[in-house]
């Protein structure tokens, strides 16, 4: 199974990369690809990095397509997989890039036709710019990318899919939905969660002025900024569509952060030592793993 | 007023950095530096970044210098302090880089010889990297170092002070101890404790493994990682004595994660959308603010 021509819905950051990507790499002979705000559309065309844009219904490319990839925001991803499914080709893969898995897969649940094959995946890249200015296409070069294929998915589907992903660079994982989610809401939804939190707290306060936040950002605020940068809609779907997730790990959150806040006001030094002493090691581990 | 000789006291990243860029640029004829621990000093003599090294009381060395800067952590300042003073030169300069100054500064009330100008500082500056080896002299260009002078302190040193930084590539705020503090723990201290607690939140998870924590933290952890592996002493240390406005900016957080948490448990996506757009405004701000 080689994806000769691919539809990619959504042109933002990851839709407008993987365009790219694909190109690059040449992993598809035709690339189409549509998206919903005729602005964007414009600017996919003069960026020349399709062969062929739809500002709205993509039936006509969907018809023709050995892929499919959707990467809309996550709340929209089940009505237009549902849109687009009827007219798609016998035997083609239709995946997403969602951020979240589990909502996704069971609001599908019984919608896909049986001669299509449903891998829905989440390539782990990303930066906090947004639009399809923003794309590249080494965007995904050494980053991971998760696929939760169904129980019963057709392994040559899945096999095809894992090369179109290895093709753009990276590495594929397979993961259960479930599993994905609450792996993908320590190591990415929580941060982001707090990195919003503490940026608003910061320039919420009214003795230190926004001049003083920017100018002194260096002592560390200013790490977490670009992750506050990040794209406000994607993420406010994804905190509510993993929802469960989230609120376990907030909690879990709260719960720590309270237990160093006691620490402090009780000068239990010792117990802020063990703490931080041991959130050395995995920083190290994961610059050992990491190709950058 | 120039500074001939220097006494760096404490060779951590910051002290050997003083060393080093003092050295380059120039700023001294002669760099004393002192440390407590026989294996720093064997590191420091190794690298050759001092023209004298004490292992142990560095009065002689006080004795001769035109400008003594202490590098300890935090909760040996004062100490320090009121070791060295005694021995210090007529119209030397006293200083440190101690990233909270309340606390010192309160402890060396009327402890300071008449003599001798006591204007403490905090180079806004480090990474995670701690000891001798870690230092080098690019790490004061285009930051922030902040003085807090006392009230009468002499103008002449005030500037001699601010020289000396600029000369090493920062650029010289002045500030009231207490309002340094509190943008501190706003901009800094806050943020560190946060990492803390989001990095051990994350590895004491026991339904995902280590492994998959460093395997997908590129989803937004790893940012985290860098700021969680600074040197856990000088932070217990720091929110130890930095302790009031620690504790009020911990409690304005918890308030801003439960409401967002709430947020989510009711699906009110306004409340979510509202928070995370009004943070993108102050990255775009600080990248445009920052010579990098």
């Amino acid at each position: 199974m080689r994806f000769e021509t691919l539809l990619i819905v959504g042109g933002g950051l990851i839709g407008s990369s993987i365009a790219r990507a694909a190109r690059e790499t040449a992993q598809c002979k035709t690339i189409y690809m549509a998206d919903t705000s005729e602005t964007a559309c414009q600017t996919i065309t003069k960026l020349g990095i399709a062969d062929g844009v739809a500002d709205g219904p993509a039936d006509h490319f969907a018809a023709q397509s050995d892929l499919v990839i959707l990467c809309t925001p996550s709340a929209r991803l089940a009505t237009t997989a549902m849109a687009l499914i009827p007219s798609m080709k016998a035997g083609a893969v239709l995946t997403d890039v969602g951020s979240v898995k589990g909502h996704f897969v069971d609001a599908m649940a019984g919608q896909v036709r049986e001669d299509i094959h449903f891998i829905p995946g989440h390539p782990i890249a990303g930066t906090e710019n947004s639009g399809p200015e923003s794309g590249f296409a080494a965007l995904f070069k050494d980053r991971w990318c998760v696929i939760t294929p169904p129980e019963g998915a057709d392994d040559t589907a899945i096999q095809a899919l894992t090369k179109f992903w290895e093709g753009l660079g990276s590495q594929v994982a397979v993961m259960d939905p479930s599993r994905h989610d609450i792996v993908m809401a320590t190591t990415s939804h929580l941060p982001h969660l707090i990195a919003y939190t503490l940026v608003g707290t910061a320039i919420d306060m009214e003795t230190v002025t926004r001049k003083e936040v920017v100018k002194f950002s260096a002592g560390g605020f200013r790490d977490f900024t670009r992750i506050a940068a990040s794209d406000p809609v994607m993420w406010r779907d994804v905190f509510l569509t993993n929802k469960t997730a989230t609120l376990e790990l907030v909690d879990r959150f709260i719960e720590d952060l309270t237990a160093l806040k006691r620490a402090i006001r009780w000068d239990d030094g010792d117990t802020l030592l063990d703490s931080f002493a041991k959130t050395r090691d995995i920083r190290r581990r994961i610059l050992d793993s990491d190709p950058d």
